[in-house]
């Protein structure tokens, strides 16, 4: 595509999306004293005292760092982080716009897992949270482990658990919509990424227990001699049936299609799958199987796009769950605050169930305040939590 | 004092001082798809092709880091970054309101030179300059230089240069109201911490020969044998009448006592200046010298209160600094655009010069643009600005 400034998408963009405003009128000698010297020494006393009192008088206890090292954009892949942050600003927009919540793009020039936590970790006292974005896997697994084990705010990469939320709570519902319970489905997952880990491990967290996960090199199982660790993971957790194989013999007779890669999946083996067939071909732009193809055979089909029914788009889950953290005071993200997510985001729609609306559009405004409730309840259950939820 | 959470400067902060807007508004499929996906890629990629083009299409251009670790906080030292993060959000609200520039505080949990140095760096992608704000000395010196040396924006220790800028413009001012031009004028600085070694240079540059240095222990001189390498540069530059003893000794008959620390000056010493003195007694909330004091013998009286005439408030140059360097697309901010911002900020009020009207207040609002213009246009001459100034 060519450069044209004058391009819609490029006029929006001008000076950037972010703007920071004070909250308090700097207008006069009186404000300025209040806001700035000589008061605002007396509530650094008092946070100095008990840093437990920054959680009310700082912006961090509801700010987000959007933190990325450009790796792996969008379908851009590796494109660094200058060319990263017109996505980490937008990210952060919609933290502002569906949750009220502050988020500040970080982006990095290291790729360094090393140096990536290292760093997170000394601007953490900036921050109340932190969202990995765009960060490639394998490495985003460790950087997020590492964090989470270091860090005392909420760490959530959301490529990872904010497609995982969404995708459970659709499938729950896609489930449900085709007369089946979530523990009845045979599940194929396709992709092995930041995506495909983390909806696989959801699904199982959330009873499913067929599941078969392919790469790019077909399906995973313990017999393959070139799997990353957490690919062994995968194999040691998935596959009960002990498939072996290419994904389109993986179909055959599977209740679910989960596309979380962009290798296109031939008709012939969405034909396959057994009747009723529920497919979520997730790549953006392209879908894995073309939807009008997918409709054919599957009796529910969703995708990442806007322009289809039934869009799993991440913002349905992260602006509830770093909402209802902060609500919470939560000192993490649980796998329980995961679920309980995803439970509230599919319960939104519970009541007008079809096969053509198995999830909330991005833009309905129930969404963001029942996720949120429902994690800062979660959090209070896991132990997680410093202050009881409002 | 105590902490009571019904006290207005509580209120005020309740929350905190800043917060976070998308500029555009994300309601509805065809403004997400504008500045998100699948739009925001095509903005992505022309930076991924130029990163030249981050400067028009993301924030950064006008964000400041104001970067802390939280050891030279106001008076009260060092408190660590959770207790330091009221100033410095109140330190981003002033760039806000004062420049109309975006700024994220970003406090740190180490205070080791190089690892702050590191870190800086690596988030730097992120940001359109740096301002370092609360880091105590030396390393504050260290650390500002190797910035200034590894980044190609803009890098600036309000402390040492905001309050070198201010003081340069002040003093000019007042030996002209008081008859007498820079060259003409013995001071003496009382403090070597950042404040003291950056006035002294700035007043150094500006052609002030006759400048006297102390810190606690007397008149720093090259025949001390405690000497920091900093404090060993400036027996090295100033000095030049050899004066060893007391700050009083000092005094006597000196043009300006220029108070950078919190060391209080008995009236005694004040009596031996010269007559007509100039006294900028700067430590606050306790001037070195009472102002009342100061004015049974001195022409001109300025200090950090906003209570007395003659404010000297670093708000009245980092604001225009940066808004001036950002116009400029500077790479740097240089010693003539330091010198430039002096001056510029003394001619807002020349020609309506008195002995208590030497600055104008912090909130004359002719000052940031003037500032901004002043500096721009000194960044073009010394070969640091990449753009045009508007």
């Amino acid at each position: 595509m060519g450069f044209d400034p004058q391009d819609a998408v490029f006029r929006a963009h001008e000076g950037g999306k972010l703007r920071l405003a004070s909250t308090l009128p700097l207008v006069d000698r009186e404000s300025l004293s209040l806001a700035y010297t000589p008061g605002v020494a007396e509530v650094c006393s008092v946070i100095a005292e008990d840093e437990a009192r920054a959680r009310d008088y700082t912006w961090r206890s509801r700010l987000v760092a959007v933190v990325s090292d450009g790796t792996a954009v969008l379908g851009l892949g590796n494109i660094g982080p200058a060319a990263a942050l017109p996505v980490m600003e937008g990210k952060a927009a919609l933290f502002s716009e569906f949750a009220g919540l502050n988020a500040v793009p970080v982006v990095l020039s290291t790729t360094d897992a090393d140096e990536i936590v290292e760093t997170v970790e000394r601007i953490a006292p900036s921050f109340g949270g932190i969202n990995l974005e765009d960060i490639s896997a394998p490495r985003c697994f460790e950087i997020e482990a590492r964090l989470r084990d270091r860090l005392d705010i909420p760490v959530f990469h959301d490529d990872q658990h904010g497609t995982a939320i969404v995708t459970l709570a659709a499938l729950r519902n896609a489930a449900t919509v085709t007369g089946r319970t979530l523990a009845d489905l045979r599940v194929v997952v396709s992709g092995a990424g930041a995506a495909g880990v983390a909806c696989t491990k959801i699904l199982l967290a959330a009873g499913i227990g067929d599941i078969a996960v392919a790469d790019s090199k077909g399906i995973v199982h313990g017999g393959r001699a070139d799997l990353t660790p957490v690919k062994a993971e995968l194999a040691a957790t998935t596959n009960r049936a002990g498939l072996t194989g290419s994904l389109a013999d993986a179909l055959v007779d599977a209740d679910v299609f989960l596309g979380l890669s962009a290798g296109l999946v031939e008709e012939d083996a969405v034909k396959r799958m057994a009747p009723g067939s529920i497919v979520f071909a997730l790549a953006n732009p392209r879908p894995e199987v073309d939807p009008e193809v997918a409709h054919r055979y599957a009796a529910v089909v969703a995708t990442g796009r806007s322009d289809y029914p039934n869009q799993i788009n991440n913002v349905l889950a992260f602006p509830g769950v770093f909402a209802g953290a902060f609500d919470a005071g939560a000192t993490a993200i649980t796998e329980g605050m995961k679920l309980a997510a995803a439970t509230a985001l599919g319960d939104v729609v519970a009541e007008a169930l079809t096969p053509q609306y198995i999830v909330p559009t991005p833009f309905d405004a129930r969404v963001a305040p029942a996720v949120a409730a429902a994690v800062a309840r979660q959090a209070v259950v896991d132990g997680v939590a410093l202050a009881a939820p409002s």
